[in-house]
């Protein structure tokens, strides 16, 4: 198992591994208590082998890209914006990541942004595209 | 005027001036030409003016608590989260900056992400909270 102590090319490492479902690398990213939160359902799972589970089993043929990695001075989190398609589908996500000492990833809270219309009064101050 | 080069005293003075309406110190953290980026809408506004009135006409008695700064090592963007009360309200938001060479914020991407129900068959991995 390789490590390393850099927070960006770990995070790089995660999502290449994920897009490639090359799920023996992106095993090697996380600690064995990664814990795995999603605020907006308010769900969490515990543990390597449960996160490993969940995103072998994830269904759909999506493909994701990583639009931005900012990585904390300290090596001690990062945080990500990606783009995932499926299909003719496109969907931003936003993920934040802790590490532990050895670099590893124990911790990720993973944001789905949806789509949503403007509320009146802010044209004269906006541009759509 | 005060600015600093460090992004994450930056990011705090930000949303501690926004929390207390002092507009006149948020206006100091920005920028001239900063571009503010709404992905979820395809919203885009251009430029500090604009942005200020933006958020001095933002309707609803909102208070802001920043969860996580994350502050990138060459000091040319960040990432925070946090959490926006409205009434009994919780809303979460995640927020990506960059900054000029002046340490200003030239870039705000913001994201509301809202609550969903989980989609079914993942039970046996995860705990509600």
């Amino acid at each position: 198992m390789t490590t390393t102590a850099d927070p960006r090319a770990t995070v790089e490492r995660y999502w290449a591994a994920a897009d490639a479902r090359d799920w023996d690398t992106f095993a090697t990213t996380l600690a064995d208590e990664v814990l795995y939160d999603l605020p907006q359902t308010r769900e969490r799972m515990r543990g390597k082998e449960r996160y490993l589970t969940f995103n072998r089993e994830y269904p759909g043929d999506w493909r994701v890209r990583v639009e931005r990695i900012v990585a904390d001075r300290d090596g001690s989190q990062a945080a990500a914006r990606t783009l995932f398609t499926v299909g003719e589908q496109e969907l931003y996500a936003v993920h934040f990541f802790t590490f532990d000492a050895q670099g590893l990833i124990s911790g990720i809270t993973d944001f789905w942004p949806e789509p949503y219309e403007p509320p009146a009064g802010r044209e004269h101050l906006v541009e759509r595209y």
